[in-house]
């Protein structure tokens, strides 16, 4: 009875002090809006979240339609912005409708939760994306995880499996930036009446004709079957996120998707910023070539040099580093040297294997490029370039 | 071997036709920028979403930090503007940290998970917002539900509970706009050694002296062992949410919740306008209370006129209606005469029982507000106006 009650979150110190322990403490570091850095961390593949015509965009926006959007979807906060939007985008990306959420993750969780059943077997490549991952979790379906990029896997899966079946991947994975075999997987979820859910955050503005997307340049586009996740934080520079698919499938999720009943809708100023983009992306479809050849540029000059680059699939190069210590090193060694690169280590990564991570985009030089390889290979960890 | 494919989404018909039979169809409505319609529907509690110095606030933000955040807060998603976002917002409310999320969905996911373990009891009041029960899904903890306003049923449950515990609740419950009652809530968790969560989504702007929050108001603010989410897309007219508590609970957060690192930075336009809001809140506080005043004006006239609406706690009214079907005609007719009000029904309701949902703003006169009385009384479903 007298007992000292015990303090809530004193748990919370000895997760610290493991932290700490294994050097993985992360704290945020404000960015100034003009860094003399050469950025090669941030996700806008195709420059565009300071072009003048997407900030704009984003300007104009907010003025005509307000700073928010009011309400959720269904009461207040769907705006003829989001409608324009909505159309536009399922149009370049060659479906038949589209849902914006507020935010990519949003997106996922949406798709994930709405499009299974409790009777639903769901599988997982191994290397998704946390929001995949977690969509998967509020799921009320059994989930298995699919070893990485082994589509073959699925087929007994789905064959012994008597319910509705969902294959959910990754197009591109955040991390490595390598490709799904959806050619595949889309074989495998044809054959065994399986359904395709594709995360295309990493492919949209980047792979397919003029940027329309993984799905699309796979054919995939349109399927009654398949149905694409993107988000407009990266290539489109802005925010939110949007579920690309059949007309009964977005309306389905406008019924039962959580994520999007439940919350604000999508401010019209990063409404108003993707659409500058998406309609800039329209006129200018070099742009998403333009990133690609980019991250091939930066992946040859590390990969001539001896470094354990990875093949780019889309604008991201990965390359290991010996552990998390070197690799944080490295990134700050670049930074120094007056180039941002992402550090990814444990737990943030699949395989407990600490790199850094290089986004190509559309606007850089070759020399910035060739001068970003230079500044990676001379900050190398000693003994990297011997890796292969 | 030769069986027809299952066809993967066919069981979305008969959720369909469930939906159809039930009369519980819902379309998204994309409304004009200037609509004729007097809105009580959304959640602009202070009217600031289309206020010049909001809008202002997005459009410079935009131009000055990009469309777009680029990547994670931890990678590179903080901006200056974010910092000084989360600064202002933790010491408008009298807590010594903020951390900025892209959505207050994503800013409940994030507390909800990451200020639990798996030895964790999670008591969860019955009526909270969907974003907190998610979280509680999410978290690997094991979750009882609270009956709805009754604190005291907590003390057994932690009482009994060996590891660490945590309640978890609205401070202001959306549909209802009733108020938890947070005093008795927070007595049962010191006694019981819990930490306290409290989604302040619709307080913040509203309660509590200039619209400090309901945890200010309650002096709950700054404690160690209570933590408050708030949603920048209500009272402060733009998107996003924020986590607010102790220094070592923010770091927690940072190092841990998958909503922070797995999604991109909010956009720097929605950060801009939450701040403008903020900053013209701080000045002219008096719209806090205006707020309230005016909820409270259309509740009494509601009540003068026999309806059964319910006294507003903070700026949301609800009004029950006898069925589904009659809710939805009566938006339906208010809507006719020029009034646009939220209409509630199943599943999106507690209680199975629909209702009209009304949301005052600071920015309305007397006329207008008398004038929705006048609109509601007259379009109210016959017999209605005899329930008590
Ligand atoms: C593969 C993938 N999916 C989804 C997301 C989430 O998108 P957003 O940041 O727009 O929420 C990200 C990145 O953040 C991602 O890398
Ligand atoms: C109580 C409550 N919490 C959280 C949210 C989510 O906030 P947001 O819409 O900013 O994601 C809402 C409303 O949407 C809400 O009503």
């Amino acid at each position: 009875m007298l007992e000292t009650p015990r303090e809530p979150f004193a748990w919370l110190e000895a997760a610290a002090e493991e932290r700490r322990r294994a050097g993985l403490v992360r704290a945020l570091r404000p960015r100034d809006a003009d860094s003399p850095l050469l950025d090669l961390a941030s996700n806008d593949y195709l420059g565009l979240a300071r072009h003048p015509e997407v900030t704009e965009g984003a300007a104009r926006a907010a003025r005509h339609w307000g700073a928010g959007a009011t309400g959720s979807r269904l009461v207040t906060g769907s705006t003829g912005l989001h409608a324009v939007l909505e159309s536009e985008l399922a149009d370049f990306c060659g479906f038949e409708a589209a849902l914006v959420l507020s935010s990519g993750y949003a997106a996922n969780l949406a798709a994930v939760t709405a499009l299974s059943t409790p009777d639903t077997l769901l599988a997982s490549d191994a290397g998704n994306h946390a929001s995949l991952i977690d969509g998967c979790r509020l799921s009320r379906a059994r989930t298995v995880v699919l070893p990485h990029a082994e589509p073959e896997t699925a087929g007994p899966l789905f064959a012994a499996h008597r319910g509705p079946a969902l294959a959910v991947t990754d197009a591109v994975f955040s991390v490595d930036g390598d490709a799904a075999p959806l050619a595949a997987l889309a074989r495998v979820c044809r054959e065994q009446g399986a359904g395709l859910l594709i995360d295309d955050a990493h492919g949209l503005g980047v792979l397919g004709a003029g940027g329309r997307g993984s799905a699309y340049a796979g054919g995939l586009s349109g399927r009654p079957d398949t149905v694409v996740t993107v988000t407009l934080s990266k290539a489109l520079g802005s925010q939110g996120g949007a579920v690309l698919g059949p007309v009964r499938i977005i309306e389905h999720l406008v019924n039962t998707a959580r994520t999007l009943i439940f919350d604000t809708g999508l401010a019209p100023a990063a409404a108003g910023a993707a659409l500058a983009a998406l309609r800039l992306l329209r006129r200018e479809p070099a742009r998403a070539a333009g990133s690609r050849q980019a991250a091939e540029r930066l992946y040859e000059g590390l990969r001539r040099a001896g470094l354990p680059a990875r093949r780019p699939r889309a604008a991201v190069v990965s390359v290991t580093a010996p552990s998390a210590a070197a690799a944080l090193r490295w990134a700050a060694d670049c930074r120094a040297a007056g180039l941002s690169v992402g550090c990814f280590r444990p737990p943030s990564v699949p395989d407990g294997i600490a790199r850094l991570r290089l986004t190509a985009r559309a606007d850089l030089t070759v020399e910035q490029l060739d001068g970003a390889v230079t500044t990676l290979v001379r900050t190398a960890p000693v003994g990297q370039t011997s890796f292969r």
